[in-house]
């Protein structure tokens, strides 16, 4: 008995010693395995499973031998028990079992058909992580790379289209989604699948716009390794990342909605109230990303006579840019606005502004990092997807509505895709023709996001359904449409190989002889956009960077003490151009020859590219090394650099 | 009423929504603050106050923040609840409270005394996190990167005195701790503070084993900064590298040895078991980390005819060379060995030999990657263990205990110094100066393996009086010690600004004047060792990378074939050069040529080392990455490369 007792003992505290490590085990195991598929695949120059559905698969069968191998050893686990004593349920429970006091934390409160899923494996339990690990931890680095990463100049181009698809296109996609899985649940309650009082339209609509959050991650690895035309990619990149963020919001806004008194009933009051907390979600999110990253730029830009710029120290620089930019998301969601637009945005403003405040070992340091935290993110997340559909408990599979939203995924896709382009084509000058957008209806996957927004809440059995659904949706359109990509880009004559700056020479040239009057370029952008571009360049950028005309000459002569005490001395090197198109010109060679020295990749697959583009970005980096460093040398020397030859 | 349901329900959502981003944010805040911290230290050359001892600072003082500013929601954590149809505790509970199901995870066991410090505040549980994520996330780095970064060829001169100081001292420093402690328990309970049966001497060598860890990061930062004399530094870094690893391996057999019977008494079987334990858990560690770093090396090696070398893919040899490292920690925690020792050999091997395998790009990306977790780790500790003064809800302040645990400290690193110093002078070419021998006595700091290790178990009361006491001589080593060491340094004469290149070739030069005699220069490197280097630089290095002679030159002839198939094509070009001595002398200077090319760093410093170190850094790389550049444009052209090139 003495010796029984101190065996328990030992193995407990084994036990606690080894806790977690098997679980960070497997996953580890499983991305090992992607990796080393990835290089397989990179070898044989395989593009029937993109590496993120390899992931799946790996994560699927594993998923499958844990559920079969491990056995249910928790016998008491399934068992409910009854607690008059409590009024709710506290954060900690202290229970006092044979004069034994154990403590057990709150995990969430389930509805009483799902107990017997509980009857379980306990490492299946422990494989099932915590939603809020996906979304402060695993989500943020991508996003925040999708928007470090973009490329602007070519976003900027088609800003107009992206919009409409992003929010008009995101707005449509969910009302149609919602409609039909309305009519299919009406169907199911008419054939006694489920109760009237289960499912509301508002459910209809939550479903339909967390299944607006297309994420053609494969399709644009495809793309960025063949080279597609650039506007086509500009197009899809674009939406996708922009339809994330009003997809989350959209979700958010739907579920505070529900009017409880009739749901089905539209609520006028509630309506407004809905959209109004979108726009202010949405902008409110904006605000705070942007701010985080304005005062990132301010940061590193600081060069007061005491200090040493923070740009001599690159580790904390690069630290201190990591940390500001996750804490962007998580002050978004701490204040209840929505991170995943805040560190989207956040994103976006450090690569226009901070980035060119960074030394050059910090810019290599924070491209490969964000590339490197994108890349195990992202498998880490498609892995556990494959993983879900095993160690899930709660699944319910209901064919009918399986079926239902399929057909509503692809039809809403369609009343997306055609409807708005041939709207866009009407104020376009450059057309979208139509094999893109067939391309785009094609690229329609469903990803990380739909996954994440519906593993969010599985409590109620509309709930479980829609996250079963989107889980099979998700496997379906990533194995067979992100499988048939290149196929399908063969098929529609899509041009692949094109390089992305002579593409828009080429287009510029093509333009400029056809129609010689200014005013076409200038259309090009619109208006807005360009009276937002003038006052970044005339006054943000000069504040915010090294780069841009010193505000002494952009600034009324009144201003000039505040100014001179605000400009870079390196700026006085660029004269500001006079004339409004040379000045828009001049604004894309200046992202040109950002991209070019930073090599911004695609998100996830630069970095995985062929063996010809690693080549070059070697001899580009060594390069950026030298050269960088003599131009460091010159600032360090007092000498006013051209902003044109950095 | 209505209204309020709906209200709630909101809310509930919202809390969900954003679950873990507070605790997140405050975490990020505090680094921010100690990031920027370091940066105005720096710029004012500020040396009384380490980033450690700052982001220490800031942490207790958000913690004191926390728990004065936040209020006791939770009414109902305090209570036990009495529970007779449970048995044992499941790890998963569904209890049925009011009509509604929710779920408790199980968290640990409790004592009865304990009950009352849950009467508590929500915000400073969820601070307190649980020590997995201690072992499993934040540690690993921390360990690998030290042992990344050994500079093996300082390291393996002093070999013999750090395994001494390392093995014979943590042993000597337990025994120590112990014995003393045992006396201030005695007294204790003469005094009536405590039970006899509660503290027996089995915990007071568990104390002794865990507070025999010493953690001198913020000394060697310093010491790295001023560039003190190398040998002093190869021989602290060294013992506080390698005895974390024992220390943690001691604790772990002392809390198996415990015999229930009579806890006083020896029990010679329990005792060996103990023993053959530690050489077991120590041997097997060593043997798993070792292994992933060869599987890593062989990987990053291959070369099949028909696949491009994984070096092709920087991104993916990055991934793979994380990932397995981080595997090796898992596998180890899994397999009942040390994570921590089998991560640091993991990092040693994976230094010798994968890096030399590695890309350009990769070389650059792991350091940098390491490196930077490394800081960040090291800094989330540091701020954790402030917080945890006033976080913790289980404080057992006993001044006597206290008092001793002090005295024993000191004592105990006394005891362990010098004496060993002065045994090791008397077989040591280079004495240890009375000067060293104090700075090492002085450098006895106590960090986060001496906190973790403590706040791994802190159930009963002993063990809740351990940790606070651990945490208060962290907290005085760190500020007293750490804060002391630029002084310290002037007051002893220590040497500073030494080149450690020049140094050694001085030193060597010196010796080899004053005995002109080669077996000098051999007893210098024990024949162990020898044997082990030669085996490595003629079998090992051509097996596992491209250094190194062609095998077909170091096996016999009859070996012939399989040398030519596992030696790389590049090897050829290096000859072996014989005599004994002038291979050593080479093989130095290999490490040397690679420490120079790599920098790798010496633990989180060099990343934020002065202005001029980093200037010269820039340059280095700079220089790096085109000569490099050319050197893989030979090696493709299949020109052979000589080895004391690279």
């Amino acid at each position: 008995m003495e010796k029984l007792k101190k065996y328990v003992s030992v193995k407990d505290e084994d036990q606690f010693y080894h806790q977690g490590a098997v679980e960070l085990l497997i996953f580890n195991f499983l991305l090992i395995l992607t990796i080393l598929t990835i290089w397989l695949f990179k070898n044989h120059r395989v593009r029937f499973l993109h590496e993120t559905g390899g992931a799946m698969l790996y994560g699927l069968v594993m998923g499958l031998i844990i559920q079969y191998v491990t056995k249910s050893s928790d016998v008491e686990s399934g068992t409910v028990y009854e607690c008059e004593k409590l009024k709710s349920g506290p954060s900690t429970l202290l229970i006092n079992i044979t004069d034994q006091v154990y403590e057990y934390q709150y995990k969430r409160e389930i509805s009483h058909h799902n107990v017997n899923g509980h009857q379980g494996n306990p490492m299946l339990q422990k494989m099932t992580f915590d939603p809020s690990i996906f979304f402060n931890i695993l989500l943020p680095p991508i996003i925040f790379h999708a928007g470090y990463s973009l490329k602007k100049r070519h976003f900027f181009r088609n800003l107009g289209s992206i919009l409409t698809y992003a929010f008009l296109g995101t707005a449509i996609s969910c009302i149609v989604i919602g409609l039909i899985m309305y009519g299919f649940v009406k169907a199911m309650v008419h054939l006694g699948q489920l109760k009237q009082w289960e499912f509301h339209f508002t459910d209809c609509l939550f479903f339909g716009s967390l299944m607006s959050a297309t994420d053609p991650v494969t399709v644009l690895a495809i793309f960025h390794e063949l080279h597609v035309d650039t506007d086509l990619y500009t197009l899809l990149f674009g939406e996708s990342v922009l339809n994330d963020a009003v997809a989350i919001v959209l979700t958010h806004s739907i579920s505070i909605y529900s009017p409880k008194k009739n749901p089905n009933a539209f609520d006028a009051a509630a309506f407004f109230q809905s959209v109004g907390n979108f726009l202010g979600i949405f902008a409110g999110s904006f605000a705070m990303g942007s701010s985080y990253a304005v005062v990132t730029a301010l940061i590193s830009f600081m060069h007061l006579t005491k200090f040493t710029k923070l740009c001599e120290f690159p580790m904390l620089e690069t630290g201190l840019f990591f940390l500001l930019s996750w804490s962007a998301f998580l002050s978004a969601e701490a204040a209840g606005l929505t991170g995943i637009v805040a560190v989207l945005f956040c994103g976006v403003t450090q690569a226009h502004y901070t980035y060119n405040n960074l030394s050059l070992d910090s810019k290599m340091r924070t491209k490969q990092l964000f590339e490197f935290m994108n890349f195990l993110a992202e498998n880490v997340i498609f892995c556990y997807m494959g993983l879900a559909l095993f160690t899930f408990q709660n699944h319910i599979f209901n064919p009918l509505f399986i079926f239902g939203a399929f057909v509503a995924v692809f039809v809403a896709r369609a009343s997306n895709i055609y409807p708005l382009s041939f709207l866009l084509n009407l104020g376009r000058k450059q057309k979208i023709p139509r094999n893109f957008q067939h391309m785009m209806m094609f690229s329609g996957l469903r990803g990380a996001i739909a996954f994440a927004l519906a593993i969010r809440d599985t409590d109620s059995q509309p709930k479980q359904m829609m996250f079963t659904t989107a889980l099979l949706i998700v496997f379906f359109t990533v194995w067979v449409f992100g499988g048939g990509t290149a196929p399908m880009l063969t098929w529609l004559q899509i041009r692949v190989g094109v390089d992305p700056d002579e593409d828009l020479k080429a287009k510029a040239v093509s333009q400029s002889a056809s129609n010689l009057d200014k005013n076409t370029t200038k259309a090009e952008s619109a208006w807005l956009f360009r009276i937002w571009y003038g006052f970044d360049h005339k006054y943000l950028k000069p504040i915010l960077t090294h780069a841009g005309p010193p505000l002494t000459a952009t600034l009324p002569q009144w201003c000039n003490p505040v100014a001179r005490l605000l400009t870079s001395p390196s700026a006085y090197g660029d004269q500001l151009k006079d004339g409004d198109t040379d000045y828009i010109i001049n604004n894309d060679e200046l992202t040109e020859t950002y991209e070019s020295s930073v090599q911004v990749p695609v998100p996830s697959q630069d970095s995985t590219g062929s063996i010809q583009a690693t080549g070059k970005e070697d001899i580009h980096e060594g390069d950026l090394g030298l050269g960088g460093y003599k131009l460091q040398l010159q600032q360090a020397a007092g000498q006013p650099q051209m902003n044109s030859l950095a």
